[in-house]
């Protein structure tokens, strides 16, 4: 099943099911009216939304358009956006550029950061830049929305808390960062507003792609019309979104609607790309010693999209032009 | 004004304007079912809430006894929780506890964690504890509710966007933190779900107590039935609460009802106590060369409170128990 939230001026837009081709919605207001109302009582509500959902595809009920502008983030705000750093190629590459060392405990403890949740940017919103010298970056990620997921879950028993799956944009602004960890608080100024991907989709929307709490499915980043990442989401996601959920819930109890990350994609093998410029800066100085890749400015345009094995779009696009402050 | 938020078996509960001496409260289902709902239109609903707070007092409207039991946090749930430490004394005292230096900026550049907010503890909810050897403390704290906020609010037009006020006890798992601070992305385990004052109150309630982004008035802990803190929340604030909010609004805006938190309250003076027992325990160490506090354990009861200059409480008791994982 697939979900979208429509802009209607509302804080938290309006809850749509959406065709599986992408192009048709149907609101669903005796269902739900938003999509953290339908987590909130997801057990009794996925039926009915599955429901709508078979006779959207079947034809039976006729829908309107999509318009990719017309759609915020599935959840526009959200309780907890909790993101991970699953790759390890990721965390290791980062850390360089920043002559930082990767943890000791790299490939035994997950690292997560609790990331603002309380304004989201839509999927096609700009990237509002104030100072080039903040060093932009995107970040292409998978994430999951749980449901209400209590203290002590553990990766066996994680799978039926994930809901819902969606890409998003990590925005990230790389030169606040190394003074703001070195404070000891983690990231805060560094990440201003996350971007999520038009539709949520319901696991059994990805088939056997979805399997080990892994998406074995390629995140595809194109900078500007070129192809900066063809990242397999899969084999190198070091820790599973279940192991993922068994970290953050050690100590405390979620609330339906939490959304987590997986932190940004990447592959050991360069030949794949890179779903951050911050990694492929990394890779050139490696290379050459010296970055050839700067980060975003004004005009600069970011689309993150993921298809499934016979190219078929699964979450809508993430598509995004940096600004310049007004 | 003081509102609080009623269990009603909802995830975020029931709203309710309280009477000034917190004995008396009315529900107030036609202005805005939840303190959510109400923040999200704050404008428009503030002059009915205080209408009906006056009318309370003054005994033109009949409410019903308060029972603290059956109050939540005033937002069981947040779209974010975000804690400073504006306490110098806090940070320089906590950070020797953990053999760590403060960092170097300490006193011209806030720091500021993202909390947890998607689970918010009761007033008087039991915190669970499901290993000692985590070590969990308390610390009492005073926090403020924004309304929308957008980046680049400076602390010079800080002011009006902070709708509320509350006590919180931004509950703590002390012996988590140093390896979780090792790895570079801040808190997370470390930091339990957080209980708030059953009151929030607006700034006025606090008549002249609130000047400059701070509150003068002292912050009373007790354990188990000792005062352990009394401890003046105003001249040492070295960050305000508008520096605070001038601080996180660099590179992003904050939607209605963010929750914005001072950091545990501390006096350079040891006699006035402590906030937590993190710093009780420094401070023992600085003088005998060893810590006598212990971090708490099932049974124990930490009790937090303010009164204003009169002595009249103001924000209702925070009183928890510690309680074993069953």
């Amino acid at each position: 099943m697939k979900l979208a939230t429509l802009h209607d001026g509302s804080r938290d837009g309006t809850l749509v099911v959406v065709r599986r081709d992408g192009a048709i919605y149907i609101p669903v207001p005796r269902i739900a009216r938003t999509l953290q109302e339908a987590l909130d009582r997801w057990d009794q509500v996925e039926p009915a939304l599955q429901d709508v959902y078979a006779r959207l595809n079947g034809g039976e009920l006729q829908g309107a358009p999509v318009d990719a502008a017309n759609l915020m983030s599935p959840l526009p705000r959200a309780y907890e956006w909790v993101d991970g750093s699953a790759y390890i190629t990721h965390v290791v590459l980062v850390r360089k550029a920043r002559n930082a060392e990767p943890p000791p405990t790299l490939e035994t403890d997950p690292l997560v950061y609790q990331g603002g949740s309380g304004v989201f940017l839509s999927p096609r919103q700009d990237i509002v830049l104030h100072d080039e010298a903040w060093g932009l970056d995107y970040e292409a990620e998978l994430c999951v929305v749980l449901g209400d997921t209590p203290l002590g879950t553990t990766a066996d028993t994680a799978a039926p808390h994930i809901k819902l799956l969606m890409l998003c944009n990590d925005v990230t602004l790389r030169n606040l960062i190394p003074t703001e960890l070195q404070k000891g608080f983690g990231f805060f100024q560094g990440k201003p507003a996350t971007a999520f991907s038009p539709f949520a989709v319901t696991p059994d929307e990805l088939g056997d792609a979805w399997r080990d709490g892994r998406v074995h499915l390629h995140m595809k980043s194109t900078l500007n019309g070129e192809r900066a990442g063809d990242v397999h989401a899969g084999p190198e996601m070091h820790f599973s979104f279940f192991d993922l959920v068994q970290h953050i819930c050690k100590t405390r109890d979620f609330t339906a609607g939490t959304i987590l990350g997986s932190g940004t994609i990447a592959n050991e093998d360069p030949a794949t790309g890179s779903s951050c410029l911050s990694e492929m800066r990394m890779r050139e100085i490696i290379a050459t010693g010296q970055a050839q890749t700067r980060y975003m400015k004004a005009g600069d345009v970011i689309r993150i999209e993921m298809q499934d094995a016979d190219g078929n779009d699964i979450f809508g696009v993430i598509e995004q032009r940096v600004v310049a402050a007004g």
